[in-house]
């Protein structure tokens, strides 16, 4: 059985095609950035921390490979990114290896799911990788899980994936896909 | 994204192979008995009605399948079953268009369970379909989670996929598999 971010990363795998345009909303040490950009996604990422950017640009450059790069919160998404996206990844938490209190906050973090929500197309995907063993992560997730519960079931199916025996809070993870408008 | 029923056959179907010993611990209508079958598995399936295996027997009969039914609680594999095993699934629930008042209860369900754990080979897998909106249901769910929320780590993997915006309770899934004895 796949690991949460696997599966995740399969979800989109599964209905990105190259070309189609595609979010990483917390681009963090470019993980997720590099993973859709090889998938020949078209990628706008974004990250409010400077390190972020110079991390995934030098890891897209090692790869030969190329993203659009946005040094500002992902609550902003729909300044930059107007048309239509096939799917978005969210990874909630903190830049690791970096300053643990610059965390994802869910007022930003809803308002982020919302406007991918509005711009993908039906058949597309969203992904979110949910960390909260961090202070303030708990809040977050909690508050995440009741914007997603609400969404109908005609329009969006809502998946939650998580191993239940392991210690010390182990991130898992939600899949969103658009059924209808 | 995969309807939990599916998710829990393809686990299955990733790790079983033709002559493997496998088990459906809740016969009901047939479905994983033939599932299972289909997979060229050896299989023993189990119910205590009756009618499960009269329907089962009918589904195998058309499709020119076969299995080992066996009329008796699934909280006695061990007097049937002695040999290593691939792979097990449950439903747990009543008998669909039967009498609701049979469910499944979980001291049956975790005792199964357990002997399914001890006879399963390392890289097997066990899939449990947790229906629990009818009467008796959310108890048995809350027991059965307990208990495999208990399971070492280093053990098993135990991962849970569930629809979160949905109503009516419907089924969710949890797997299993053994990493080492």
């Amino acid at each position: 059985m796949l690991r949460p971010l696997n599966q995740g990363h399969l979800w989109l795998k599964e209905v990105v095609n190259a070309g189609d345009s595609v979010i990483d909303a917390t681009m963090g040490n470019g993980n997720d950035t590099l993973f859709l950009a090889q998938l020949k996604a078209s990628v706008t990422a974004f990250d409010i921390q400077e390190m972020a950017l110079e991390k995934t640009r030098a890891r897209l450059e090692l790869a030969g490979l190329s993203a659009n790069l946005i040094l500002d919160g992902h609550e902003r998404i729909k300044d930059y990114v107007t048309g239509e996206i096939k799917g978005a990844i969210f990874n909630l938490g903190y830049l690791p290896s970096s300053d643990k209190t610059v965390i994802t906050q869910a007022e930003n973090t809803i308002a982020a799911i919302k406007q991918c929500l509005e711009l993908l197309v039906c058949g597309g995907r969203i992904v979110i990788m949910i960390y909260y063993g961090h202070k303030g992560g708990a809040e977050e997730k909690t508050a995440v899980l009741a914007f997603l519960a609400n969404l109908l079931q005609e329009n969006f199916q809502v998946m939650r994936y998580q191993a239940i025996n392991q210690k010390n809070n182990p991130p898992f993870l939600v899949g969103i896909e658009k059924l209808r408008d």
